[in-house]
């Protein structure tokens, strides 16, 4: 199917408003919006006469393979979490657990509108494979941790296969980075390394930061330095890095992130269910850092939705402070759509419904009855939307939702082995 | 209907687990839970094998037909708000307006899972002719706000005569309480006939209180007291009450609050959209204080999803106390089911899953992917589902919600009417 038509809906444009008009898409790519040009037809067309197309969510900061360890554990101190839950289940993890997990996760987030995601795991491949497959995009990182020599070579020498096999595959839909987890599991030598990695591979970094005031703390005792300023002196930020996070960080701090234009992933509800902090998002802001919006993993969540995100973001901002008209509704859709984009490194391709832009779309059916007054679809879809409205999911012009369908996805094989696995697992 | 099968299914018991069995109902009320009594025949059978049952949702404290204004007025400093946007659009509304706003807020409610909510607005002769024909549960009060004397005295008749027409009315299912506004909009002299009203019809009291700092700083001004001290004096909890917000009290106002046995709403998503602040929900509960979860109107929220309030009051609690054990699971579904209960009045017939409770329930679909693996349904249902998971929704044993359909209101006239009434209003 190479030229689709969706014809006569509404659409939210670069500057966060909702229009009216067509869009036509053309070899996985939108050609025009607006008025359909004379002469010109479409293969397919989907009715969007009650919907809101809006470009596909980026989901910034997960670990897909987690949903199969979803509400197994919830409401624990994070330490006890770490050790009494989460790691001794991941130990147990085989290769096709983290296909069959991350199958889980792109089902999650087509059915919500999320057409990108971010990933840092273990048995990456896996992971490409259930990209290439089912037609999603996203960009991949190994986790790295120091660790006794061999095992740690391991890791670095998978995340480099990882890149050599799979970055730009699939006509760029799959990307990768070096993932080193966090400035204190991937301490300086460690952290030197994975920078010596990405000059040679020409590499961006995918990391953890500033995500605990423990970590900030930690690092202050042991380098005197916050963890932003170790990882800038290291120079794990001059090549392009996208930090997720950043909950503790200073002004200093964020003058560092706004000049080494790190990316960075704001994650409300795991910061908020882990009860790691606020991230203070309108500051960073307005010293011109970018921002995404994330989901974490699925154990410190619970879902992959990524409108609860987006309304997170805002409620929880215009709490920290203590100002209502801090991150308004076009501010913060453009987080989790172009600021995603920015974040995967992609923003001249993805994330804005404009000619020439990926076709990666998310149409909202407008329907039901919190959707009603139509007073302003941009702020329903902000503060009232459901991620179940979402009609139809769109990677690259191809349709992989529809209407509850998946149609690179066996959805109940899905279930039956990420339910099982996951079950097995915590056994 | 008068025998109801909901069979093979697993329900959320009064503990909070997710136990299995089947849960026949009889005459509008649970007569078993668990296993079916040999001989006992039903009329009609819900299949339950994919479902999971919990009790409705109460929404404990919103402004129903606000719903037409959703969305027409967002990320604003609050006086701006309400001078500019939301006062003089309220002025321009006729009865009909709030009986269309009320059926639309109804549907949005059933869809998502609540089957009773306590309602302060105007024209409420509207509002319990919306609940007597769509079968709805409520709880009713007349915003009362200190005025000139004539406009002051029709109020309270208005209240009154509520009470009079509807206290009790269609079984039990609605039931009324007086609606002062607040203790700054309604000051100690109107506060004291509101009191004496109270008293004299036997009435509940349904008030906002303590809901901004600014409130707090007034009252220490003018009165040298608290809100919560100031009605306490004037002997507003004397007959029983239900407080919306409580976001600024004090410890000795938490006290007041849990020897005078006031029923405390927590509105989470309204508190943090408007800036409010973070109640201090941990503490209340500590000290013994009931409390129930409220959306608000669909003004500041902007929808009615009582899920989402589950979840965010959880989140908040955890982040405002910085510990992730705060609010868990078990206890924050009992807030929004028996803790509503509660609010209401109602804690021997409402808000369990029981022999003898009435069948007011939400049936949940878990077959989308963030329902697997099913490692705890409880878990899931406070930090993974959808509100659009409902599938079933159930008052006093009768289904008003099947999927996606409405049995009792016609829900494209509802949304051609209150659709064409919001943007009526706000011209």
């Amino acid at each position: 199917m190479n030229k689709l038509l969706l014809e006569s809906g509404k659409y939210l444009n670069p500057s966060g408003e909702a229009v009216s008009g067509d869009i036509g898409i053309e070899n996985g790519k939108i050609l025009f919006c607006g008025v359909k040009p004379a002469g010109w037809q479409a293969d397919e067309v989907i009715d969007c006469h009650n919907s809101f197309t809006t470009p596909g969510f980026v989901n910034a900061h997960t670990h897909a393979a987690m949903t199969l360890f979803r509400s197994y554990a919830d409401d624990m101190a994070l330490l006890d979490w770490l050790q009494q839950k989460v790691w001794p289940a991941e130990a147990k993890l085989v290769a096709e657990d983290v296909y069959w997990g991350t199958q889980l996760a792109i089902a999650e987030m087509l059915a919500s509108g999320t057409t990108a995601f971010a990933d840092m795991y273990f048995f990456m491949d896996q992971v490409a494979k259930a990209c290439m497959e089912t037609g999603m995009r996203a960009s991949l990182s190994r986790g790295l941790i120091e660790a006794d020599g061999p095992q740690q070579d391991q890791r670095f020498e998978e995340n480099e296969q990882l890149f050599v096999d799979y970055h730009g595959a699939a006509d760029g839909r799959i990307t990768v980075m070096l993932g080193p987890h966090a400035p204190y599991t991937c301490p300086p030598e460690c952290m030197k390394k994975v920078v010596a990695m990405a000059e040679r591979l020409g590499a961006e970094i995918h990391v953890h930061l500033a995500e605990t005031q423990w970590e900030v703390d930690q690092s202050m005792k042991k380098y005197g330095k916050s963890p932003v300023a170790v990882l800038n002196e290291l120079g794990v930020f001059e090549r392009g890095a996208m930090a997720a996070h950043c909950v503790w960080v200073s002004p200093e701090d964020i003058e560092i992130l706004a000049a080494k234009k790190v990316r960075v992933v704001h994650n409300p509800a795991s910061n908020m269910k882990l009860a790691s902090g606020a991230a203070p998002v309108a500051a960073m802001l307005a010293a011109g850092v970018t921002v995404a919006l994330g989901t974490d993993g699925a154990t410190s969540n619970n879902n992959l939705d990524m409108l609860e995100e987006v309304r997170l973001a805002s409620f929880l901002q215009k709490l920290n402070r203590m100002d209502p008209t801090v991150l308004p509704t076009r501010q913060v859709l453009a987080l989790a759509t172009q600021g995603g984009a920015a974040a995967l490194g992609q923003a001249d391709s993805l994330g804005k419904i404009a000619p020439g832009y990926k076709a990666d779309l998310a149409i909202f059916n407008t329907t039901a009855p919190h959707w009603w007054p139509q007073h302003d679809l941009a702020s329903m879809l902000a503060y009232a939307a459901n991620a179940a409205d979402v009609s139809h999911t769109l990677v690259d012009g191809r349709v992989l939702y529809r209407n509850g369908e998946f149609t690179t996805l066996d959805i109940e094989k899905v279930k039956a082995e990420a339910g099982a696995r996951g079950l097995r697992l915590v056994k």
